[in-house]
């Protein structure tokens, strides 16, 4: 195939007919070279791209690869298999390509605080997020009215000691049964248990309100209030079985006086709380996000 | 006393001739009436002045007064005698007065980093901090050129496991004999010990190159790698007996990402530290900052 | 009246029953002391206290007194009045008296924006903005359906080059009718005449997309990006006669790159906007705002 | 050359021993794959690589790539012969290759203000800028102790109206003779003309005391006062023939308050502005800052 072929004369820049692929392999010689020439030798035609590597020498390399499919030769299911084949199987590659016509759908579970709950949806029905939210799982009815507003279902389910790990089984049938990708925890006051993490099989994105590793598990305003720190952050995270542990994909702050209380503390939080959920779910819908260990490489 | 007494035509707007007047006490009704008028009839005129109340009922009442001295119509002793008397005493006050045109005596201890070292000279020598050093203590060499080229004097006092306390003894008498009224911790990589600040006997301001309470103790850095966090900050703070526990100062934070290296995210933190120190001196310069327990009042 | 007073010890900490004391005038001694005297004398207890000063000789004064009403020994009326023979007058002060539990009135003029509109009406609605909004005005019927889900009227005014004079009008006479207090232009994308700024007779907020006075009028996202610029940012302004000159309340920015189009641009900037108008808002709600001629202090 | 190559076995991961590839050209398809083909054909492992492209039809494509040299297979002559044939003129490349090992010379014109100078000087010492200081060109001899102090070479040019084109040319001279690599103005108070940037044939990077486009100009933080801004910026830029309009490299910004004077605005501001500009310069000196039009792309 040359320059003058006519996959790639037609290949339109229609925003919508992209793919994104990421990849995590073992860093070595010649990848970038290998995928590149891949892409190019089926009128994939690149938009962006990003590498990192942890270093060269037992180093694990991460690129993230966006490119139009107007131009592609085959099929996706052969461009797939041939990928698979051609380049993924050689360097050892864990990958994942993303079609952007095809939206994520994105499970939200909420307790009382509307901040987080309320920007989501406005970003979504505003187009930011290019997301399906099938589903908001709440253990108060205090939203409904909200999520009725935005035209997405909303369902009850009351989590208390006792029926702790029932309530968890009945999320886990919700959110599979709603096709879920992945599930953000928008102030979401419950801690989930290990077997919610393994049952529920999809990343779940958590805002946490301080700036992690300071101030982990609850009342972190009061815990900032107390300590006097002249700086309240916020911290999205993927969730692990560790508590507030997991891999961090954005934090910001912003400056606090002597005149807060907790409750201005509280105030000042929340408008960076629904700020870094928001660009942490969004660089997790642009597939920006790559997990490494417990840490996040975001492109 | 009138407004057209002699006192109140001549006060002269010298931004030398002032004075800052910092109170704390429990707090009550009258105290600001109280205070605005003695300094008004002794023809102290108010430049700026703040307040601050941790509640009515049981509270404590924080205030910062800074007053043009040129209209005063007593002697200073005098002043300040008949400020106890009349208005301290009866609102169970602790004051401090301070006049502008009396630089304070800072002590800096240093190790090897410059950065927070040399900033603080070029500052103090272009005018920004209002601070005579007549006492710079390191453990190392490295830095003696630096305070050579900005007239301050230099004594190198190597520390070790086996000479410590010998050697915080010899501190303490250093910075005594050179009167300094606060000491600068510019990077001292020593944790000192209880009885070097107790026998030191004048505050000690620290810069810590991390967020506190994130990342208490050595090698703040290297734990922000491994715990992959998106900002790094540093803490300036008076320095206590419970290590990086403190009355926190002021803080600040830079935006990381994963392409950082422990290397740059030392980089990166160095350009924090040295802002942060810098503002937290000069706060503590200008008499803007009140101790209120393990807490900070900063007007 | 002392100290033991009735007054005194009844004065209780009720948030609400609060009201708030702000003053222009003539720099000269002994305003602090008369107002704070008064204040005292008549069992107003003074919770924060901010003031200002241009300069001693010519210079402007500017205050805030925020103080609990519980131990007023006297009416309302006459509290006021005394004010005004004892204190004002002599000072040859402006100043306004406002009490917290009356909620201020907020006429809000949009057209099809949504980010500042929804982030008002969601933060009034969590009662971080202490205010009613009697009245909606756009020249777009598109945020009709958003108005009605927070409950706020809403009236749609069509504005074209031939009946803008016409429409201005109708504006005045409909935000007259709502008996506002002030107007907030949530991105109303009309330019307001002289006349309509005589007529309606309070003052106007508007959000201004740049970072004033970079990017004065329509399309400042468009110059944003043609200039190349690494920041954008919003102001927050009272609005007069001359386009985008008014006092400026607050202003933010966010950082960008190469990678941003005239589009990511501006939905970078929908953050720093409806941040920026939520703060000018508060402020002004609080009345921490004080016009100086064409500039703000802000308390 | 395969994988097993004796080339790639002894590719050594020498943070000095690398190379950074510039390139701009018209975007078609092809060219990430030509290029890391090209540079993994010869044994040019990549350590990062940046892309950006302003749109596939007509748009231009920037791309930098940094990689090691230790397992080159040709000499660098023939490397850069045979890029320049099989890869840059298909593709119709503007293109740079600089080698990390050599760094460059920069030259410094400065007036009386020690700030951003000394930072620079600082930097450089402490190895965060990879650059010879060959020369110190100033119109005034207020800097020259600090010039003396870390070592680099002084020349005191006096500038007035009537010597100006005269001691541009002296300057341009001087700067040839130093043969830098390009310069860097650190607060150098004289508007340079068309004719020494013609004459000077290197880049120029100045710091302006504003966030461009705001205030061009002289006396800045003076408007700034005057205007009532709550935030104050910095613009760090390469200089062209229109003052103060050439291609932003890096900007931020410090927010103030009421209380700020103009001098007070200028000391915020200098803190800003040696951070600005030393951020410029790295960015500069790592080859990450490439020009388009009047914009900048910095990787």
């Amino acid at each position: 195939m040359t320059l003058d072929s006519p996959a790639a004369r037609h290949a339109a820049p229609d925003p919508h007919n992209t793919a994104r692929l990421t990849i995590s392999c073992p860093d070595r010689q010649g990848i970038v070279a290998t995928v590149s020439q891949f892409l190019y030798s089926h009128g994939a035609n690149i938009i962006h791209s990003d590498q990192h590597s942890t270093g060269m020498e037992g180093g694990q390399f991460f690129m993230r690869m966006e490119f139009y499919l107007g131009g592609l030769d085959v099929a996706r299911e052969a461009f797939e298999r041939a990928f698979e084949e051609v380049v993924a199987s050689v360097f050892d590659m864990q990958w994942q390509l993303h079609y952007a016509a095809q939206p994520r759908r994105m499970g939200i579970m909420v307790s009382k605080y509307d901040h987080c709950f309320l920007d989501l949806l406005v970003r979504r029905r505003r187009g930011e997020l290019s997301a399906e939210v099938p589903l908001v799982i709440s253990n108060h009815e205090d939203l409904r009215s909200d999520a009725e507003m935005f035209g997405v279902p909303f369902v009850y389910l009351p989590v208390s000691q006792s029926n702790k790990a029932q309530a968890e089984a009945e999320q886990i049938r919700l959110l599979k049964q709603a096709d879920v990708d992945f599930v953000v925890l928008a102030r979401y006051m419950q801690i989930l248990s290990s077997d919610f993490l393994r049952g529920v099989g999809v990343p779940v994105i958590n805002i946490h309100h301080s700036f992690l590793p300071a101030f982990v598990g609850a009342n972190p305003y009061r815990a900032a209030f107390e300590r006097g720190v002249k700086l309240v952050g916020a911290t999205a995270h993927y969730v692990t079985e560790e508590l507030d542990a997991g891999p961090i994909i954005e934090q910001d702050i912003a400056r606090v006086s002597h005149r807060e209380t907790p409750d201005s503390l509280m105030r000042l939080g929340r408008d960076v709380e629904r700020q870094v959920l928001a660009r942490a779910v969004k660089a997790h819908l642009d597939d920006r996000v790559l997990v490494h260990g417990n840490k996040t490489i975001v492109f």
